[in-house]
Order: C-alpha cells, then structure tokens, then sequence
C-alpha cells in the first residue's frame, strides 16, 4: 500500500529500510568467481561456526530468504500435519503469514493462547495443555510452542519469561519456537547475551532475522539441537527455499553478526522508537522494548498527524483510533524529532 | 558437493557464477531509503511495464527468488491438487525440484512423456491426451502441460515445436508452462525476439529466470494472459515467497532486461558452450543450442580429464561413462580453451 | 474407551446404538443381484429426487459414510487452501475432527466465534467480518460459516438465527454450511420443515446425518445450490469416499427418509433427552432441544451415579465434575426412568 | 456409468455384486444393543486375534471401508510428503485412486516401473533403485513399493516373486505394501497360505480387500510388523474414515475370514474367469490367475458380444478392440455359459 502524497515522514515498518553499508560490501566482497551451488560454497559453510559462536553453544544454522519461509520451514520440522501450535493471535504466524505454518506443515493448526502486551502468558499455556486431550485421535495434537522475540507489540521476553514457557513445553514433549525476526532489537533492550533469551532459556528453534534490521534478504533457521534437523533440509528444497547462490545470503548473515552491525542497527532503532515512545505520553499503548511503538491516538489526532506527514498503519479497524510506529535502522534522525514534536505539541490538556 | 581438490577448471554448473556488474550496480542503485515493502515499490511495480515492452505484449509479472519456487507457484496457479502436468523426464520439475510442484499445488501428479534431446515431443503428447479418461473422477485430471527453454539437455524449441505443443494443450484445456530458467540462452540461439518462443508460440505462463545468467537470485512468474493470475500472488504469500524488500529482486530483473545483459551474458555462454561442442566431436550427445554440452566420454577418458582440473558432473550413473559440462556468463577464457584443448588431445583415434 | 466395569445404563453416545429394522430391511432389499458401481445404481440415483421432496427444493445429494467425512469434503468443495471458517469452539470440526477441513481443503483455517449454549452469536460473527483485511494476501480469506444443528452443546439453531447467520456470510460472498449430524432432532424439536432451517434460512450446504439417528453409516453431502457442487465429486474420489457399491450407503438414507424414521426415531430420543434434562433440575446446563442433556454435577454426586450402573462422558476436565448425557433411539426405557430417578434422588436440598 | 440397454450378462466388475448371505447374518447378528463407538466394540476388539489367526503372525488390523483409502491411509503412513512409491503403471494407486495416496501423505510421488502381465519386474526394481540419488534433497526419496495381488490385469505375483522384491525394497529401507484388494483370489488360485504370499514373502503392510469377493464394504489394513503403525489411526480419523460404528464393518471381516467365504467366493470366481478364458482362446492377453479375463477382441468381434447382451468395460482406448471381463461371487451360472458359448462361436477361423 503506497503512503499517501505529501508523506515525508515514514514510519510504516522496518521492512521499508535500505541496505546498510557493511552488508552491501559483503554482497561486493562474496562477488567474486566459481562458487558451488545450492550451499556448498564457503560462506553457507562459515555460517555453524559463526552463528555457534555468536549464540555461545554449538548449533545448524541454514541461510532463509524471508521471516515467513523462515517461521513455516521450522515448524513444519517440528510438528506433524495433525499438529497444534501455541501462539499468541498477535503472531506473526496467526496475523501475517496467510497460513504458511499450516501449508509447510501439510495441516498443523495453530492454537491461540493470550497474554498482556503480546507475549504468550505462562498460565494461559499451563491451562491450555493441562486440558488438552494428548492421545485422542479425535483432535489435533500439540507439538510446539512459538513465540516472537521482540513480540508483535513491541515488547520483549525476560530470559525467566522464556524459560518459564519452555518448561511448560518441553514438561508434554512439546518443542520451543522463537521467531526472532526482531531479536537484534530485543537483546539489546535486555542488555543481555544471545544466548541468554534463545538456548539458554529453552528454545529449540530460532528463526534469526537479519532483513528488517538492516539486511536485503537474510534469515537464519538455527538449531540448537542438532538432532531436531530432521527433515529439514528436504522441505525447504520443495518449498523452493533453497537458495542456488547461497553465498549472498551467507555473506549477510555473517557480516551481520561479525561485524556488531546486528547491534549497532538495533540500539539506534530501539533508541528512536524510545523517544517516539516517551514523547507519546499516556497515548503508548505497550511498554517500547523494541523498535516500535503502539499509539492509542483516537482518529482526529492520529489523522492530524497524518496531515502533516507523517506515515504509519493503523492498529486494528482505522475506527479505534490507533496507530502502529516502527523505527528503522536508517530513519533520518529528523523524521523522529518531528515526530516527537509533533506528539508532544498534539497531546491533549488534562 | 564441493569439487575434488586440484580442481581448476569449473564446469559444474551456472549456478556457481557470480552476479554480473550491472546488476550489482542496480542493487547499489536501489539501495536507497525508503521503499514500500512487500512489492509495492517502484523497482516491482516497474516491472509489468518492463517485461511488457521485452515481450513485445501485455504481461504481468512477479519477482521470484528460486527457479523451482517460479515453476512450482506458477503451476500450482494452473493445476488443482487432482491435475496432471505433462513434462518429459528430464524436466527440472521432475527431476530436480524434490516434488515442489506437487506440494506447492496439494497434490497435483506429472505424467511423463518422451522426447529426443530433452524436448517433450508433440506426438507424445497428443496420444496421451487422446487416450486420457478426461471427466472421469478416479483419474488426475491433465490441466497443464510445462516445458523447459532451453531444455534440460542443453537443446532449444523452435518457435514452432512449441506453438504444436501449446496447440495440443489448448485444444483440451490444458496451459501452456515453460520453465525458462535459461529462456535467455534458447532466445539468443535462436536468434528470435523473447515473444517468438513464449506467448506468439502459444505459452501461457513463464517462469523467466535470471539467476543462472547473471543475477544473484531473480526470476520472474510472466503472465501472459492477466485472466490467469488468479490466486497467484495469494500462493506466493503462503509459500513465503513474497519479499519483504521486494526492491532487490526487482532492480535486479529491471537491469537484466534494460541494459541487455541478459543477451550479452548469454551470447558469451553459448559461445563458450558451443566450442566446447565443437571440440568434443562425436562424444557429443545432443546439439549444443544453449550453455550447456552433453557428452558421451568413456569413464576412463573422462577421469582423465578429471586429473587434468577439469570439475563437472557426471551425467545419469557414474558408470556410464558420461558428463555434464556448463559454461557461465563469467567462465574465464582460458577454462574453455584448456577443455577444448583436452578434449581434442583425446579425442580416441578411429 | 470402554465402559467401566458395572455400567448397566449407556449415554455415552448416539454412535453407539444399532441400528434400527426398517434400514436393515432396507439393506436386505437392496441386496439384490447386479448394481452398477460407485453410485450409477438406481438406489444412489433417486437420492437426488427423494432429497428434493424431503427438503422441498432440487438438491444434489451424495452418500458419505462418516460425519465427518461430509464435514470436510463440503468445506474443502467452498473454501481455498488458504481459506477461513468461521466456527464456534465446540463445533465437531473443530473439537472432533482431529484438523479434518484443513487436511481435506489444503490449509483453510477454522477461526473461532463465541456463542451461548453453543450457537455461534450473530454479533460476534458481524465483528469477525467487519474487522477482517478482505483482499489482504498477508492473512488467510474467509470462505464460509458452519453451524452445527443441533449444536454440540444440544440446543437448536431458530430459522431465524440461521437467516441471519446466513445474511452476514452471503453479505461478504462467504458460504454458510450446516453440520446437521443431528438435523433430525432439531427439526423435530422446532416442528418446523427440513427445509425451515436449511435452505430456506440460507444455508448452502448442508451434512445431513443418519448414522446417529439409527443408520449404519450413512451420511448426504447436500447441496442447495447445483452450482456448488463444483469439485465435490472429484474431492471425494480422492480422499478414498466414494464407495464402490454406493447402493447400500443410498438404500439406508433412501430409508431413513422415506419411512419416516429420520422422525420417529430423532422424536423418542429428544423425549428421552426432555426427561433427563427435566429430572437433573438446577444441575442443567443448556436448555434441551435435541437428544443430549449437558448437567453440572459436581465431582462427588457425578460419581456417585457412575457408581449405581450409569454410564456418560464428562464435559470437560475431570475435576470441573460435569457430564454429558446422550439418548439414543434404541435407548431402553428403563434405562431412562432409573436415570431420573437417581437424578431425583441425588438432586441436593436448597 | 450405466450398461446400455439391452445388456443381460454383466461382466463390468466385481463391486457390482451384492452382498453374501454370511455377511449378510453377520451384520445382522451385530445389529443388537449398545457398542462403544469409534472402534473400542467387542468385532473391531477381535480383529486382530482373527486376522493374525488367519495369516499366522501376529498382526495388527484396522477395518476400512473403501480400497482406495486402505492403500492411501497405509501408503501415507509408510511413506513422507517428499516419498517415492515404485509401483506398476497399471497399479490401482495409479490409475483409479485420483491421487490418492498423494492425497494421503501430504505430496509422496509414484514412480511407474514396467513388468509383464500386470506385475512389477525384480530387475526393473533393481535397476530404479540402484540409479536413484538417495539422499540428494533435491530429488524425492523412495520409501515403498506397492504391488497389487491379484495384479490389476489378472494374474499372481508367486510367493518368490514377491520376496524378491522384498528383498530389494529392504535392502535400501523402503517398505513392501501390497494392495489384496483380490488377495483371496489370489492366494485360492496360488493354493498357498495367505501368510506365504504376504508376510512371509516380505511384505510389510496390506490392504486387505473383502469388498469386491462378497462384503458391503470393508477391507482392513493389516501391519504384519506392529512398529509399522505408527501415526496410522491419527492419519485415518483425519481422513475421516475412523468409522463411529466401527462394529458393522469389523462384523464382516470376522465372518468373511471366519465363515471361509473369502475362499469359496473366490474360487467360485477364479474358476468362472478360467472357462471365459479357455474359451477366449488366442484373444487372451494375460493368464488367468484370478477372476479377471483380458482379451484382445477386435473392434467388431467386442461390439458383437455386446449386441448379444455381453455387458463390461473397454480396455484402453474403444479404437483397440480390448476388453476386460470380470467375474463375480454371485455371477449366474448361465452368464458364463452364454459367454463362452458366444466367445467360442466368433472365434475367428485361422
């Protein structure tokens, strides 16, 4: 959807960035000659070794092109056609995906669970498998849990909420998903280790994603047990994802864990989105622990801002008055000064 | 698989090239701010109008990343999951795609038919529509028929070999397919203009593909009749093939065309291809009317090549004694006069 | 699960009933020599005219075995792979089916309104409509509403109810299908016309069940509108559905309606139901209008009457100390008078 | 599709014959009381017993009520979405199932393998299985073989001949199914024990056929290796074929097997089909090994049986002048002798 004329100001998501430099010189830099095809070339080959290190345990990590392909390819490995999945109806999975977990999968069903500022609430999972019928033939069986690092609404899973969840889940056999596709941004909130929200706090499957955080194209499908590989490798060939030029989507992944770029995009993104977030004031509908930043507007105000042109989606039926703001890596500093003027000058008298 | 040590000379595949300085130069060009993501951008949405004016009619057109994916959403958009494609065995979606064509379409089943040289012959075709139950509920149902330009054993349709195809298929209903993963080299062959072998000849849907001439992962699903869309764009999302910075793929197919080094790149491919036939002599097993030459060695002949640096692949069992050689857009000079040498030096006396 | 030892008194379940004389010697009447196979016999062809008179209107009709065979091959004929149902949470297909409509359909989704007493509430599928992003490739299209009648939880759908179901999906191009594996008890409940809460209230499609009602397996896929019918038979085919000799699945439903047992039979297991329900006083939870009697017991009273010889199923977990009471057609009388009695007995004092 | 007008004597197929009057009983005898649902009924309880009895191992046996989805539901469950099944062209799985066992597993592929007479050759086997790129993800994997006993063109794999082809499936992992949809046509004209063409030649799962040789409908599906069952009753809910009254369906393979009709019908059957084909003379196609004769008729000699009242279907193509005959349990006496009389006075002289 095209933003409206006299839009200068763009906020509308993180998928709408450039490039960012250090990236576009690894494409440059793997352009060079003969490389096997299909992931036997020397960059596809680095990735175990690069992503084992940055995560702090040995893992199998495989170069995606998209967070969708990404997200399905994982759990398709980890659930059967008569599968459950429980995610929060915020998930990417749920909202934004058209139904690829269960296409991939050939029929796994998602089973939606609730939570306060959508992260997936240990109780509500806790309730939903103490009640399940496990063995019924009569009903689909759960065999995973996904959850997104940062969430859907901005905010951010402590390691102890992690864990908690990952207990729970592995207590009935079930595995732990993370759609990282904004993990850059949420360790760095936390201010803690890779491996701190991932392995260590119990997720079996990461889907590691570099593209909304300063990458052309670039996601990583990371394994932290290698037994969990399974069927892998077969399904993402038909489903078409295997890459024949591997190397420009290893080139990436690599540069942007070994050159800090993953932080370094995420810390200024987090940051605007914090400053959008404190300016908004009472109108913040979600604690900011990412990039971006959810508004409770009413329609004149949001419409005002629209006006002076600022870009951004709606949250929920244009009726709510509500409003979504995503950061990127390389939004113009004065894009969130404007915009923050333009809040704070706005924020109704009370 | 990597090639044996003390390789030199690489024949493996187009696959293993590097992507062409122009179309690095239009990811560096399209890499600036802000674009709408998901492919409303103006590189994709430039793309209709480009490929319109390639084809010399009216087409819409789609970015893509792999070949097998292109193929595979393009048939599923034909085909219900209880339709028939008619191929010949050596079709790509066949033998190389691990069944995508029939998971992309839940279920769809390809009938094999014969062909010299790669090419599906008419008269095959025409006895196994004859002779199919059409209507009748215990068979697949035959909805398309796709064929590979230039085919999979390095040959080129005429213009007129695919209008009797395309007119067999129409004649029942059927679509026409063509995998052109290498359309650019049957194209320069031929020396004919892209619409002579694609939509004038009776083609329906094409899956155009850069990648293997040039690009570092572009392919374009080609409509050439808009009626035909239909859920296309809808399968792509679920099969996460729709490109969050669709930009990229999109540059890259705008430069392909519009700077003529899809012509260029594939001229140099044939060439070298054509010199490598030329130099086999009679272990040459089918006309070299594309980038790739087909040979009939001996297993002794051709381990000798081997120790001498030349990597390719054997081509059906090791056994039998044959190769596959490629030539890339980018295959050093003196790669193709080394292997034409070797190969002339020994040719068997007779 | 079999009965505990000592249960003298079985409500388990409608299934669990014979089958009742006039669709045996309806069988025995079919048997009878020479009949075309897979449904070109005479009993499978006149299912179409004897549906029509029966619902007073020209329907399509065809035998199926399971319920829930009928579920999912009438979704699968509405609703694309990438499709949405939207249901209640205790509909068979969702509770029962172990994911049958999306294994049949593809993918399609079921996505989950609430409603009292089981019924999916007018209101709440208006809101699921209005708040859908129609049209939007990121998320999966709603194709259609199922109802079930009588619901799961006994209770029965008013003409009205259904008509305005029906205007809410006809409104956005969705179909409307009607789960009717107990359409005889809620017809006979409402005393109104088979067709009164069918097509005459807007329902589509419509899974019309005997096989509870006194059947050995027979269900009809109904279509109200020819032009629906589409890929059902081809559908059915494949999922191994369409029986070779068809003649008997057809005789027992050409039974069930001609002979008036559809009736008879729904009509003493609904009076059965009224008593129950009529003796477990405050225990009740929904009303009864059908032939299933839903009692909050208490864990203690609950199994107290196990312990005198009654057999049931529980309604949700264990410890919520409820229970679901089925009468069958068969249902010994005594069996029903000393189930009042014991619920007489053991209702506590106020 | 229904028989002209005029035809007395029908030859079409063996689903077009009633039910055997010990079947019959059999239902009736279950017919009495209350049984627990979805299979957990005192018939389905003794399946096992009975059929382990009968093939001489112990087994584990699931009732079914079509063909088409015993070999679909037992193929999905031996074989992955990305499966190869080797099968003959002429296999049932792939010319009459519409996909089925496509359908099933979610994408598994057959891969056609020739073999006179209807029955798949060892060597043909050997040779597919030895050029197959086992392990190459870009091609689908083979995990079964299916043959069919009797073949669908009338004859009897013999017990070495099915350990043959045992030995080579097993060999590389792949499992041996065996389509009986006539395995008592088979084994009767064979004289062995149904365990000496089954189990102890290798073959892994059944689909064991009763319909076509005297039931309603009921077949089972038989693992002779319990390990083998895997997600197969989760995979037959969801398909909709776990039955609700699962007592009819168990009755009839008790008493088919037990009563020793699956012997008498089929012997009665094979010797009807011998003395069509001793009278068919040099028209025979294949040998006569089960109750089904091919014959090669010319276009005018076929057209004259059928002048005569001669009702059955064409083999391939009308213009070929081929016919398939088939006898029934229940055929009349004078069918057969009016047919042998008629194929006995148009032998043509020579």
């Amino acid at each position: 959807m095209a933003p409206a004329t006299g839009t200068r100001y763009h906020f509308f998501s993180d998928n709408t960035a450039s490039v960012c430099p250090e990236l576009m010189q690894a494409l440059a830099a793997a352009n060079s000659g003969f490389a096997v095809a299909y992931g036997d070339d020397p960059w596809t080959a680095r990735l175990d070794a690069v992503l084992s290190d940055f995560f702090g345990t040995r893992v199998r990590a495989f170069p995606m092109i998209t967070g969708t392909a990404a997200n399905a390819t994982a759990l398709a490995t980890l659930v059967p056609p008569w599968g459950a999945v429980f995610c929060h109806p915020e998930a990417h999975i749920n909202r934004d995906e058209c139904g690829a977990p269960t296409f991939f999968s050939g029929g796994a069903q998602l089973s939606l669970l609730p939570g306060a500022h959508g992260r997936l609430e240990p109780a509500a999972l806790a309730e939903a498998i103490a009640g399940w019928p496990f063995g019924d033939v009569h009903v689909v069986q759960p065999a995973a849990v996904s959850i997104t690092q940062a969430s859907e609404l901005g905010t951010a899973y402590r390691p102890e909420d992690v864990a908690r969840l990952a207990a729970l889940a592995h207590g009935r056999g079930l595995k732990l998903h993370m759609d990282g596709a904004r993990l850059a941004n949420a360790v760095t909130f936390l201010g803690c280790h890779p491996g701190d929200v991932t392995w260590r706090a119990g997720v079996d499957v990461l889907s590691f994603g570099a593209t909304k955080n300063g990458a052309m194209g670039a996601e990583a499908v990371v394994f932290f047990d290698s037994a969990l590989v399974g069927d892998f490798e077969i399904r993402r060939k038909r489903a078409g994802h295997l890459l024949s030029k591997s190397r420009y989507a290893a080139a990436q992944l690599l540069a942007y864990v070994e050159t800090g770029v993953w932080q370094r995009n995420a810390a200024r993104a987090n940051e605007l989105a914090r400053r959008i977030g404190a300016a908004a004031g009472k109108a913040l509908l979600h604690p900011v622990e990412a990039n971006e930043v959810f508004l409770d507007l009413g329609v004149s105000r949001r419409e005002a801002l629209r006006a002076q042109g600022f870009g951004f989606y709606d949250l929920g039926p244009p009726t709510l008055g509500r409003a979504r703001m995503v950061a990127s890596w390389d939004q113009p500093e004065q894009d969130v000064s404007a915009l923050c003027a333009a809040l704070t000058a706005t924020t109704p008298h009370q």
